[in-house]
């Protein structure tokens, strides 16, 4: 049995900061002074109030947290993040409805990025800023997730970057996160600066560019343009976000190397390579696909092409060029990438690099365990041999993926959805990209689909973010026994 | 290195086999007066001839078969005997191209049933009883092949199967697969004559009735008219049916057991029960939904879902209602049934049941290990706690199965096929089933596909068949060394 009183605890230092970031939307609107920052103090006190309450609340409850608190506190922490984040939306009017507000939240703070806003660019600063920032709070709360607390938990092969993560070793939880934590925060801050900087530099705002470098580090994909960055006609920017989309679907583990200028250490690390390797083969095949199609300018056909392939497999979801307008076999690889995802140890979501590469190594080692039965073929990784338990592991997480995803794309055609749309919204919202196919393509919106859907999708939104085993052991009798 | 002489020797072997049942097709001729035997007996002389001159040329060779032989010599027989099989079909101008000949050839030997005939009542009784013939070949070339080959072989979890056949234990290749076969033979016998004799005492005259039992029993498809089974609108027809494709799809070791009255053995099987349940979920499911949809006939809803349901599982493509024109969310549960396929031991293609049991399993196993981290919970299939090999195994299969899948789509997107064409031809073709969804849905056929696509499926259909590594194996260069 997990300890409710822990859990409760630390959910309530949750809610104090999503409240303090809440009032961050303050100075914005006051800046452009349209009125509804009464809305956010509004929305940030009532956070921040039930956050104390609940800290007071639970004064005598114990902070060893144990791996079955840790599994409750992850997924009804997001759960929170979201319910109490829909209030800037809900009071300032932009998102009237519960349903829609709850999955625009959601979709932020998963840094999905599927939206539900036809209107954009009529909403105030203050609330495109709100949005943006829920994406990267979220992006905040994946590197921590993905490189300290799944690890821990032993979740879906995670446990190979234990070693990896520079900081102190892994007695106790508490001390762990914190230390590297605080290491990991500041390259995605450093990240966040500098593209500020870079894109305000090009044709952007600063409104923009602030807006944009939040949800680009965090593989979010929001906005402030309803066409999405196919608003900005300007190669500059293009490339700018393509770089910086890239670095948020790198292992921040090693940036931080990289940082420390040990860029041999990068290098020689596989699932950096297989990344770069499928950003290159993906790239290639579609912008001579797309430069094929269009006859002309090959400099805006490859840009293109590595603009969407890059922000689909990071799953960010930005669009410079509307995909479901390509020739069918160049949409499909693209449907494709969309079960690729960004590096482990990134804010991209999705399957993970790291879990396809092996799964391809697996493969092509039966080939050889079929011709040489009697010897030991292990898998390798960054040159390790991989014990089998983590080998099963990793396929066990990519067989639950496909498994849910298909249960999923039958639940979504159950409530009237086409064949396309059906596979595209599971996989746009299970892979947290944001924008998928059919009638949720990168020109339309999850708008359209009925409520029952957009709860259905949310749940997968947060299943996917949070690496699918966190959120579905609290369904399974065993965890709640004892 | 694998020995090519031996190799032809058994390919003589085959093709002489082949060659015999060839000229089985020309009684069938003269009895219906068609003027096509000549054409038959000159099929099976050349490939009498061919296979007698392959088996004199090797008199050297030793017929002691290793592992590697064993791949090559399943593979190229299977490519043998559809180069050859297209004879008829050219010969008599039933059908004049080589491409859609061998499709429709390897289609039948790889008992899939995908087809590229559009005037199949125009067609001799001769040619419909080979068409129908290659299917059964096909079958029996299987039920061996999954029983007693590729257990020896080692392919993705078949080595579950070796202690449960009955049959002298493994010590050669040559005798086992010689008694096992007869016995398993035999019930395929059996049960072809039973479905004939139930078939012709119903609407059916006797050709159709052989021709279909030879196609049920290899869960094959190939009708002798162009609405497949919904040509009969006779409830008889279609249960009688239902009964023999369900056989067909159930591990033939089972039945063989079912024989000797040893039911508890039958039932106590894991992966029979649940082959039943999938099939009572999904007939429930569909059943309840084309009820809803027709508001009318419950037992026709009921008998549509569970005939289609039997159908697709057990990959046989028979067809009483088109699924296509059903509403969306029951197309989908047809189409992700495709990914099912029969039993392992049975006729069916497909990843088979018991692959997908696991996979069920091995996840759900994978939530307690999370709970759970330092307790050893293995997989158990029959009460037997399965090896982390054999699942790994089983896991590399199905991941091999995707990935082949998703190439393909691409594959055949860049041939010009729209989204769900792309997905429906695979699906069919890999899995051995026949008709997919789009284009080449249960109404249509594969005729206009372009070539390069049909011999893009024709591999796709010898790769599913038989258990992929089989065939993939042979591109692999450690196959070739040493």
């Amino acid at each position: 049995m997990p300890n409710p009183k822990t859990a409760l605890r630390i959910l309530g230092i949750l809610l104090i900061i999503e409240g303090l970031f809440m009032w961050l939307t303050i100075p914005v609107s006051l800046i452009y002074g349209e009125g509804d920052a009464i809305h956010f103090f509004l929305s940030g006190s009532i956070t921040i109030a039930v956050g104390f309450a609940a800290y007071l609340f639970t004064r005598k409850a114990q902070l060893e947290v144990t791996k079955r608190d840790g599994f409750v506190i992850v997924t009804t922490g997001w759960l929170a993040f979201s319910f109490f984040g829909t209030m800037p939306f809900l009071f300032t009017g932009s998102i009237p409805d519960f349903t829609n507000a709850f999955f625009e939240t959601i979709s932020g703070f998963t840094t999905t990025g599927a939206s539900v806003l036809n209107n954009i660019e009529e909403l105030s600063h203050g609330i495109l800023f709100w949005r943006s920032l829920t994406q990267w709070l979220g992006g905040m709360g994946i590197i921590v997730l993905s490189l300290v607390v799944l690890p821990v938990l032993g979740i879906g092969g995670m446990q190979l970057f234990i070693a990896e993560v520079p900081g102190p070793t892994p007695d106790k939880l508490h001390p762990r996160i914190k230390e590297t934590a605080k290491r990991l925060w500041s390259i995605y801050l450093i990240f966040t600066g500098t593209e500020i900087l870079l894109l305000w530099l090009g044709p952007m705002n600063i409104f923009d560019a602030v807006c944009h470098a939040l949800t680009t580090m965090a593989t979010g994909g929001y906005s402030t343009k309803q066409a999405s960055i196919a608003y900005w006609d300007s190669a500059y920017v293009h490339y700018v976000i393509t770089l910086f989309m890239f670095l948020a679907g790198t292992n921040f583990t090693l940036s931080y190397f990289g940082f420390h200028l040990k860029f041999q250490k990068v290098w020689r690390n596989e699932e950096f390579r297989y990344y770069v390797g499928f950003i290159a083969l993906f790239t290639l095949l579609i912008g001579l696909g797309l430069y094929h199609e269009r006859g002309s300018d090959p400099e805006s056909a490859f840009r293109d092409s590595l603009f969407q392939v890059v922000s689909i497999m990071t799953t960010t979801g930005y669009v410079t060029s509307d995909y479901l307008t390509w020739m069918p076999a160049l949409t499909m690889m693209i449907f494709i990438l969309m079960f690729f995802g960004g590096s482990a140890g990134s804010t991209g979501g999705g399957p993970k690099i790291m879990r396809i590469v092996i799964l391809i190594k697996n493969s092509t080692q039966e080939l050889k365990r079929l011709i040489h039965p009697n010897a030991i073929i292990p898998v390798r990784l960054n040159k390790n041999a991989l014990s089998n338990e983590v080998v099963t592991n990793i396929l066990a997480f990519l067989a639950f993926y496909a498994a849910i995803a298909v249960v999923s794309v039958v639940v979504m055609s159950l409530l009237g959805n086409d064949f396309e749309t059906s596979f595209g919204a599971v996989a746009a919202t299970l892979g947290n990209i944001g924008p998928g196919i059919g009638a949720v393509g990168p020109s339309s919106n999850f708008y359209e689909i009925a409520d029952a859907g957009k709860w259905f999708l949310s749940f997968l939104m947060l299943v996917g973010r949070l690496e699918l085993f966190t959120v579905i052991v609290l369904f399974s009798p065993v965890f709640w026994k004892e």
